[in-house]
């Protein structure tokens, strides 16, 4: 660790196994703990209280002092305090000047103050080099050393030296410090432990909205229109059929309205003629969590899956094959083979498999580590040309699936229409609306727009300036 | 890099092109591979070795001369000897001083020496900056270019300035560096290369000890017990059927030993009325290796989910489906539906459906990319919140496929309950237990306990400190 | 962030939130929205221009200069112009005399000019400090935020200190920056965008090739011979018949051309009788995507895994199926249970299930972020000892479903054996020369060559140096 030059340190100071000394402000549990874990890790661990002789939880081996005489023993001082406390520092002013405060405070809400915790502690003692880090991590995960989820600490700080002496800490306690720049960041930094899944809120919310419309539209159709009309009771229906048949949809309308946004933000900038007009707040919101909708819609899509393989091994589906055979015996008869029926079931699932095999494989794409490893064109080319096929062989599977049944009247039970055709009159828009976009006298005029092109501008000079990286 | 400005060297020397000089001791299979791959990389190699003439193998382009000649070409002087020899640096003292010295080397065995290599060396030649590195890479994969699993080097070392000097390096060869703090990090990186999945053995021998014990009960319950009473051969349920009854059985208890320790650590801090006792080791070990023990159990559940989904296809199950059509048949009766036996079918399936797809989404949020792009309190959703989801979701499928064959006295043969029955018993306890500890005259003072509160402490001050943090 | 102390620059320029002016030459669409984005993350921004009055798509709060008036407003340039035009840079040398020059440009070819842009620029501009930055990012990531794929942001450059500012401008912008290194690495940061899978290619076109083989194959055997001889229409087939056979058989060829690389390696060094003679062009080339042909089997592998488990709900299997029990009714007779079918059944099925298990375990263990998690030696052991068990239970599979068929005549149309017997002839080669390479008088001096031993050579003083590491 670099040692600031002007403190004048003797050499032997800076030697591995000589115990640095870090003082801890705050005896409350996040303080004890981390100090426990530092003391642990080789430290000389000072803390500093308002009064000496606190509580007896205070790890042994350490001290407790005055906040003032504990400040001067290190170079480091980690804050442990809550914020609504932290104005009894600007007394220590002088005392800290030079030093490293860290700041390590959460709040309670998101953007709960004006200004972030660490920037609040820079203003109140300007002359200390402040750096924030510490605070995703739990005083449990801490003791029980189970840190899977918080093994990432943020830092960041306006001075490298000190930010370099914290992330030298972290890296001592076994975490893995990620260097997030100038304490600009410490806003985000101090609301990232408090959100909960922000991006998943609008799929999740989504598909729970559709899956019940479908539900309670097939439960009308398929549970109660029999027992009404003929009586039959069918409610078991509710724990594997409907399911069935609501996941296939929602899936499918799930993985169209991902490509939704991108074909409504192409006519818009096709209306517009250029790409520098802002879209409407609700469309880059959609463009936003399109990866999260089609998490969603994968999820929904393997439920399908899962629903449609274990049917051969439910009790009601044997008992109608059985009933099926003693039918055709009792009138002596065999039913010949349709060889189009074989083509339509055999073609459905083919395709079902295909597209819930590309299905996969773009989920597989979209997790962090596989996604971190691809370039832009690759990324572009899975999400982008495989998603389209995915949403086709989907589409593919359901028309083909309905067959020859969307003419039959007896499919429309109260005036509805099977569940299915619903389901498809989205992917097919998108679909349709996509394949004119690619027309070459469409395409040619949007790839310019995304290239910077402006309908209405004298945009001579682009040819200059360095267009090849615009992308759709 | 930043060259330390006491070596006054002149500034033509940084720039990109010319070739900084690397001397490497030793000229091993390692020596000689690193040497290799950094002359490929655009550095200057130069060898020492005890004989200026050694071997034909050294790389053509480099020179070989004595330790105390190679030493003087270079700033940076990679130690590629093993431990034993290191000794006769102590001769080279005066040339080293000042110098960067890489130790590379490895142990036969975990913790074989006192004190790791790096500090051996350190203490060996007190006036050099030690660095440890390339411990983790192999010769092997140095040659071939094949560096899977061992694109990361763990970096160490005291001084700051040497160790961004070697992480150059590291980058230069292609491979990635992780700075893991001071040189009291050299014994853990010499450790890492010689685990063998350390903490997975536990979860392993006790899956395959519960694997065997049901094995075996099965075998006599399903196979032994007809060959003995009925004279029936089933030898061949040895391949699915028994396997089929083993994973899931495993795979649920198992799942509720994840969340077992949990709770006993629960009622041992309810009990003691403090967080700040240690647990027995016994229950810290249990406690590390449960994302391990949970991995396993999903392995048993995918298994189990298989051999389910193939109970179709294979031709004992159509040869019984045969003869329970052929039976009605000759007995001219088609047997009813039974409503029942639908609802009871059809749920079981459902439950273990979504109890499935909620381990596989807790197995993918384990991943290391995921479960570190989510914060503390997403993960500790999933893991918590979802986990026991799922928990009761495969507890019900169980209970359900036992279904009204609890009561059934022909199920317990030679006075053995139904394998299934068994693997009841951990997850009941577990949930049982689980529901007491969430009523709320339970639950507060835990939480409690959990912030740092002590029954027996004068506590008083608590509210002051930062205690937002701590986590169940 | 350090500033060079030559610049003299008052302390309170440091402070966190005084706006860094930051210059952009080229007023393209990628310079403009790298402004705009600077821009909103608290940058103050100047563009450099060859007329200062170009389009009115400049981003609002930023200014337009000449180069050299907008160079002296700021310490860090970035060069957003593309490279044919970098020639006019030389005028203003003097002005650039100790700035950071940021190259973003990308080219249109892999390795287009003789060195790459960045150096091209190091040696117009010497006195400058040259970056090679930001290539990896698209403007329109820029603009709308989604960053999946692109957040990395390689970052090369011979001066440290003028890498850490760029660093920490690229971190300001939320990306995250991985130093790659000198500018040497510019050449290769440049040719990163315009990969598209070059790893993958020959696996794809391999899996493709024998794809379409075995498609013609099977069509010949399965559905034109029964057309010819029995004038059957089973055109049906080739949705999933035909594709259920040909994905096992891709699946099994390509897992064992995995292996076989490997095996041609050992045989070679134990001819030549050393490791240190390079291997074959193709040969390198192979063993380099091994995990490529690995992931692609398992593609084929869970296609397979999926047409089988559809196959008891397609119509033509539950016609057969009915058409059979019909025909025993028929005739009076009740097939008996064959024992030796029952087992070959089971049997063949369970290994299929043990073997795509383990190949999905593979498959997991090949995420980038898994494989970084383990070392060297678990890496291996997962992919040589459960790889090759992968192959062994995959290979019996295949062997028990052939089970009494090899040499029933039957299955010989037209002289061409059944499919599948082609597919065993690779794995079983494979295999066999593997268990001839683990014999202990073939594998001691195997080992041996592979740890640095060479049969011709005086290799006296092996023992000496540190040759631990050396893996097969």
């Amino acid at each position: 660790m670099e040692k600031n030059s002007s403190n004048m340190i003797p050499l032997a100071e800076n030697s591995p196994n000589k115990q640095e000394t870090v003082c801890i402000f705050g005896t409350g549990d996040f303080g004890r703990s981390l100090g426990y874990k530092m003391l642990q890790c080789g430290y000389s661990i000072v803390f500093g209280s308002r009064s000496a002789q606190t509580s007896t939880l205070i790890p042994k081996g350490t001290e407790v002092l005055s906040h003032g005489e504990a400040a001067q023993k290190a170079d480091i001082i980690i804050v442990a305090i809550q914020r609504q406390h932290y104005d009894f520092l600007t007394e220590l002013t002088e005392v800290l000047h030079g030093k490293v405060l860290v700041d390590v405070s959460n709040n309670l809400k998101i953007n709960q103050y004006p200004e972030s915790n660490a920037e609040y502690l820079a203003k109140l003692v300007p002359g200390a080099k402040i750096v924030k880090a510490f605070n995703t991590v739990s005083a449990w995960a801490l003791q029980s050393g189970t840190l899977d989820a918080s093994r990432q600490v943020f830092v960041c700080g306006d001075d490298n030296k000190a930010k370099q002496m914290v992330m030298d800490i972290v890296r001592t306690l076994g975490l893995t410090p990620l260097d997030q720049g100038s304490l600009l960041a410490a806003r985000e930094i101090e609301n990232y432990p408090l959100q909960l899944f922000p991006m998943w809120k609008f799929p999740i919310y989504l598909a729970i909205g559709l899956s019940a419309f479908f539900f309670f539209y097939c439960l009308i159709r398929d549970v109660i229109y029999p027992y009404v009309y003929e009586n039959k009771d069918l409610s078991f229906f509710i724990a594997i059929s409907i399911p069935n048949r609501v996941c296939p949809i929602v899936a499918l309308i799930l993985l169209a309205l991902v490509y939704l946004p991108g074909i409504i933000a192409a006519i818009l900038q096709l209306h517009r003629g250029t790409k520098y007009s802002r879209f409407p707040d609700w469309l880059d919101k959609w463009m936003l969590c399109r990866k999260q909708l089609g998490l969603v819609a994968l999820v929904f899509a393997f439920l399908h899956v899962l629903y449609t393989l274990v049917i051969p091994i439910r009790y009601y589906v044997r008992w109608r094959l059985n009933v099926y055979v003693i039918s055709q015996i009792k009138d002596n008869r065999t039913d010949p083979f349709n060889n189009t029926n074989g083509w339509i079931s055999d073609s459905y699932v083919s395709l079902g498999i295909l597209g819930f095999f590309l299905f996969v494989l773009l989920g597989i794409t979209s997790l962090p580590s596989v996604s971190n490893s691809v370039n832009w064109r690759e990324f572009r080319f899975v999400q982008s040309k495989l998603g389209y096929l995915t949403l086709i062989l989907c589409t593919a599977h359901t028309l083909v699936y309905g067959g020859k049944r969307f003419l039959n009247p007896s499919m429309y039970r109260w005036y509805l229409p099977a569940a299915y055709m619903l389901s498809l009159i989205v992917p097919c828009i998108v679909l349709a609306i996509k394949f004119v976009l690619i027309l070459p006298c469409i395409d040619q005029p949007l790839t310019q727009i995304r290239q910077g092109w402006e309908r209405n501008s004298k945009g001579s000079k682009q040819a200059y300036y360095n267009d090849s990286k615009s992308a759709v």
